[in-house]
């Protein structure tokens, strides 16, 4: 896979929707799009969405728009979902079950590989084909099945230990849900974390609500 | 309450995350923090943070930092997280049922009032004290409950139509999970929606940790 040097964050944060978007042209039967279509269907300008895809290197063709087959698939590719990425579950509480009941994790770019938890009820039960396990045993199926990244679904008190322990056995990534932000800079550079916040985005609409309100 | 015009978005969506760390300090017994101390706890600069609080009308003071309890108190102030706006959920689903066992809606500025499903399943059952009830309902509880917000957890299909009810019963602010974006600019501009697409965020970190391994 190629490198893309430079490319800001809010731009690789908007990659996923163009993706969404695609695959909601192709489920409808449309292959060809002109950037003016595409920019009024997600509310964009077309510029922005040519400034975006020339970071990569531009798809479109002057007078025929975007082939969006083509498309579709070569943003899959810059997202690296086809690279099937193995992720580990920390915590299979009611959020961490309902993710892994609601998100398409192989259309997302991995796979789940094992989910672990300290609840003794929960150990041993399967879920979607994946067996929930001690967290106990994190250490000894890291080394056997190296998975890249951790989905942390934990109390808030656990979750630093924790990440720590997955950093130790090789895991580079996280997609943290803990009410806790995870920094990962007094260690080694080579980690990612996306920390998500859903009560953060409740209280934005809560403001933005009550602005409504305000005279 | 006073309107703070001209805030940006982005200062907007930065409030949840002081008043939670401001919380966590309470928690701990600390009462005066400077803007310095602050500003390394949240990886932000202290020139940010001043910057920040300044829409608001600021609160530190030289030489002494902030009071802790008064900021917190005054963010949350901001936010409204006192006025207990009336939310419904729409979707009993396994993501809807994880937010309300997940989410102290509380402490978020929300009342949870009522929910509602298709599924003759569920309706009847209680959640937290709240009843499911049939999505038949809807005009006849907002036309008596007035609700100010609906969280929106139902199939992708049915998100506009439903949205489209719930607008005519005069709800205002959208909490988006439907995997399709929510638009209202045809509609009244009175209205808010944050589209939270929990897949997005795992495309990106995986383009993220691919990024790492790209030469």
């Amino acid at each position: 896979m190629a490198k893309y040097n430079g490319v800001s964050k809010s731009v690789i944060q908007r990659l996923p929707r163009y993706h969404r978007y695609l695959k909601d042209l192709l489920e409808r039967g449309i292959h060809r799009i002109s950037s003016t279509e595409l920019a009024q269907l997600m509310k964009l300008t077309a510029s922005q969405i040519r400034q975006d895809l020339n970071c990569f290197g531009g798809f479109g063709q002057q007078g025929y728009g975007y082939n969006v087959d083509a498309l579709y698939e070569e943003i899959g590719n810059i997202l690296g979902l086809n690279q099937g990425l193995k992720a580990v579950l920390i915590g299979a509480g009611n959020l961490g079950m309902a993710l892994v009941n609601y998100i398409n994790f192989n259309e997302k770019g991995f796979q789940l590989i094992g989910i672990f938890e300290v609840s003794e009820k929960l150990i041993g039960q399967t879920v979607h084909g994946v067996l929930i396990r001690s967290e106990k045993e994190i250490e000894e199926f890291c080394e056997k099945h190296k998975p890249d990244v951790a989905i942390l679904c934990m109390p808030r008190e656990e979750v630093q230990r924790c990440s720590d322990r997955l950093v130790s056995c090789g895991v580079r990534g996280f997609w943290n849900f803990s009410h806790h932000d995870l920094f990962m800079d007094h260690k080694d550079e080579n980690i990612v974390v996306n920390n998500v916040h859903l009560g953060d985005s409740l209280m934005t609409l809560c403001y933005q609500v009550n602005e409504m309100d305000r005279t």
